[in-house]
C-alpha cells in the first residue's frame, strides 16, 4: 500500500515556524515508529500572492484535493490589508475550505490543566473543559450570492447572503450527533431562529435529524447571543455545539480564549470520504498567522502539533499514535516548558518554538 | 410646557414585575421631586398576541411614535415557541426598532464593584469594567431582503440577506464617536471585512467619518472573531464599540454576561430627533423575560431601573437626576440588598422584587 500523503501549506507569518516544529514530528514518525508519509509542499495565502498573483494556484488546489491530508499553518498579515478582496490571503484559505466541501470543521476547546490559571475567567470554571464546536464551513453568509458592494441612487451598499440548503445543515448536523455519540452523547444547536428565517430552518433540521436518526443523542437548541453568554458563564454545560459558519467562527474563537491557550488549540476541517474511504481533510491551528511576533522563534507549535494528532486520528485512523502525541505534550506542559505566550505573572524563561518542538519529541 | 410623556410596554414574563419598581420610581419623582410624567400603558409580545392576535397593534405602533420615550420591560416565553415567526413576540419588539428608527442601541457593559465577584471572569479582569457597545439596530440581516425558506429543487433553503447602506452605517458611527468623545474618545470597530464584502464597507465608512469629522477619537477596526477573543481576554482595553446589529447581538450579550450581572444591565435605543428636539427613544433591560422565574417575584428590577436612568439621562436632558438614580443602586448594592440572582456563595436571605424596588427608593 501507498504511504499516506500529506501536502504542507505552512502560509504567512508564524506557520512556517510552527510547521517546522510539525515536520520534525512527521520525521521521528519515519524513522522512530517506521510509518512513512509522503509530504510535499507548497504555498498558500501571502506568500503564494508573492510568487504567483493568487493566494492559492489552480495547481496547489489540484494537489490539495490529492492528498490524504492538507496541514495548514496561518495565513495573513498586514502587508496584504491594501489587496483587493478577491486576492487577499484569506481566500486562499475559503478556497481550499469550499472546493474540498469541508463541511464540518472541529474546533476543540479543551483545558489544559497545566494551563488553567492562564485564563481570564476563574479556574473553577475552565478546569477540565472539554467541548468541541463543530462548525459548518462551506456555506452560510461566508459563500451565500449574491453578495459585494454595489451603488444604489448616490450610495454605497454592502450586500452578503445568509444561505443554507437542508442538505447543508442535516450532513454538519449528523457530523455533531456521530461526534456526540463518541463523547458524552450532548450536542447543543445555536442559531437565532427567532429572527432569521434561516436560524428557522436550521433548528428544524437539526431536530429531525435528530428525530429521526439521532433520537439517542440529547439535543438542546439555543439562541446564539444566549450561547455566547453561556459559553462565558459556565462552558462545562456543554458537550458537542453546532453552528453555522459565522456564529462558528465568532463563538469558536471566544471558547478558543475561555481556555487560556489560544496558541494550544487544533482544529480539523473535514468532508465526504474519498475513494479510499478517507475523508477529504484539512487540519489548522485555531490561531493566525501573529505577524508581530513572525520570524522570531518565538511562536508556539502547540496547536500546529496538535492538529497534527487530529490528522492522525481523524485521517489515517492512528487513534493511538495521536493519543501519544497529545500526551508528549501533556507532559511537555506538565514539566513546565513554556513558549512565551504561556508565561505566567510568576515569570521564568521561556523556550523557543523550536526548543518546545525537540522537548515534545523527547517526551513522545 | 406639557409634561414629558412616557409609553410602557411591559410585556411579557418579568417584564411586568420589574416594571411595577419603575413605576414607583417614577410616581417617586412626582411626589418628591416635583417631576411629573404622563404615563400610558399598552401591550407588546406575547400578551399582545394574546388579546389582540398580533404582538404589536398598529394603535400601540402610533402611540409609541408620539410619546417622548418608552420603557419596555421584556417579551417572549415558551407559550409563544409554537406561533408562526410573523406573529411571534419578537416581532412586536423588531417592528417598534425598524418604525422608530431606533438605528443606535447603546448597550453599557458596566461592573459593579460590589458584584466583581460575581462574574466568572477573574476579578482584576473586570473590576471597575465600563464599557460600552453601540449597534446598529434597524439594519443588516435583521431586517434585509430577500428573506424567508423556500423550496428549491426538492429542498427547502434557508436565506437571509445582510445589507447596510452608507448612510446607515455612518450614522450609527457618528453616535459612536459622539458617544466616545464624552468617555475616554476611544472608538473600536467590529466587523468580518475579511470575508464579507458588507464588512468592507462598514470599515471603510467608519473610517471616512472619523477622518472627516472625528479624527480627534482614537479609532481602531478589529474583526468580530478576534473581537469576541478580546471582550474575553482583556475587556478594559475597549471604551466604545461600534458593530452591526447581528454581532452587536452576540457581543453585547457576552459582554454582559462578563460583568457577571446580567439582571443589572439597561440599554437605550436611540433614533433622530424629533420635533421637540429630543430623540425617538426606547428603553429596555438588557435581560429577557426570563418565564422560568416569571410571576414568583424574585426577579432584579435593577435593569429596568437603570434603564429609565438611561431616559432620565438621554429623552429628558436630566443627567443630574439619572446619577441620583444610579447611585441610589449602588448604595443599596454596597449595602448588601440582594435578589436572588445576587446571591453569592457565602449565602443570605435573597430579597424580593418590591423589596429591591423600595430598598432604591429608600436610598434615593
Ligand atoms: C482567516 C478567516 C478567513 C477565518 C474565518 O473567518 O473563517 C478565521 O477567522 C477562522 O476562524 O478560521
Ligand atoms: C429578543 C431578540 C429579538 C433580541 C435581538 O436579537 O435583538 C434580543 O436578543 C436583544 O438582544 O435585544
Amino acid at each position: 500500500m501507498a504511504n499516506p500523503s500529506i501536502l504542507i501549506l505552512a502560509g504567512d507569518g508564524i506557520g512556517p515556524e510552527v510547521m517546522a516544529e510539525v515536520k520534525k514530528i512527521i520525521g521521528w514518525f519515519g524513522t522512530k515508529r517506521g510509518v512513512t508519509f509522503d509530504v510535499t509542499e507548497d504555498l498558500v495565502g501571502g506568500c503564494a500572492y508573492d510568487a504567483h498573483g493568487t493566494p492559492l494556484t489552480d495547481a496547489t488546489m489540484a494537489k490539495a484535493q490529492e492528498v490524504d491530508a492538507v496541514l495548514l499553518g496561518a495565513v495573513g498579515g498586514p502587508k496584504y490589508d491594501v489587496l483587493d478582496f478577491s486576492v487577499k490571503p484569506e481566500r486562499g484559505l475559503l478556497r481550499l475550505r469550499k472546493e474540498m466541501d469541508l463541511f464540518s470543521n472541529l474546533r476543540p476547546a479543551q483545558c489544559f490543566d497545566a494551563l488553567a490559571d492562564f485564563s481570564s475567567l476563574k479556574k473553577d470554571v475552565v478546569a477540565g473543559l472539554d467541548i468541541v464546536i463543530v462548525r459548518e464551513l462551506t456555506s452560510g453568509v461566508y459563500f451565500g450570492e449574491p453578495r459585494g458592494i454595489f451603488t444604489e441612487g448616490n450610495e454605497r451598499v454592502g450586500i452578503n447572503t445568509q444561505r443554507y440548503t437542508e442538505s447543508e445543515i442535516a450532513r454538519v448536523a449528523r457530523s455533531a450527533f456521530e461526534l456526540a455519540r463518541r463523547r458524552n452523547n450532548k450536542v447543543c444547536s445555536m442559531e437565532k431562529a427567532n429572527v432569521m428565517e434561516s436560524g428557522i430552518l436550521w433548528r428544524q433540521v437539526v431536530q429531525e435529524v435528530h428525530d429521526k436518526e439521532y433520537a439517542d443523542v440529547e439535543l438542546t437548541h439555543m439562541y446564539a447571543d444566549a450561547g455566547a453568554m453561556q459559553l462565558c458563564r459556565w462552558p462545562k454545560q456543554f458537550d458537542v455545539i453546532v453552528t453555522d459558519n459565522l456564529f462558528g467562527d465568532l463563538l469558536s474563537d471566544m471558547a478558543a480564549m475561555l481556555t487560556g491557550s489560544l496558541g494550544m488549540l487544533p482544529s480539523a476541517s473535514l468532508g465526504l470520504p474519498m475513494e479510499n474511504g478517507r475523508p477529504k481533510a484539512l487540519y489548522e491551528p485555531v490561531h493566525g498567522s501573529a505577524p508581530d511576533i513572525a520570524g522570531q522563534g518565538k511562536a508556539n507549535p502547540i496547536a500546529c502539533v496538535l492538529s497534527f494528532a487530529m490528522a492522525l486520528r481523524y485521517s489515517f485512523d492512528m487513534g493511538d499514535e495521536a493519543a501519544r502525541v497529545e500526551k508528549a505534550v501533556e507532559k511537555v506542559l506538565a514539566d513546565g516548558v513554556r513558549t512565551a505566550d504561556l508565561m505566567g505573572p510568576e515569570g521564568g524563561v521561556p523556550v523557543s518554538t523550536s526548543q518546545m518542538g525537540d522537548a515534545i519529541i523527547a517526551a513522545l
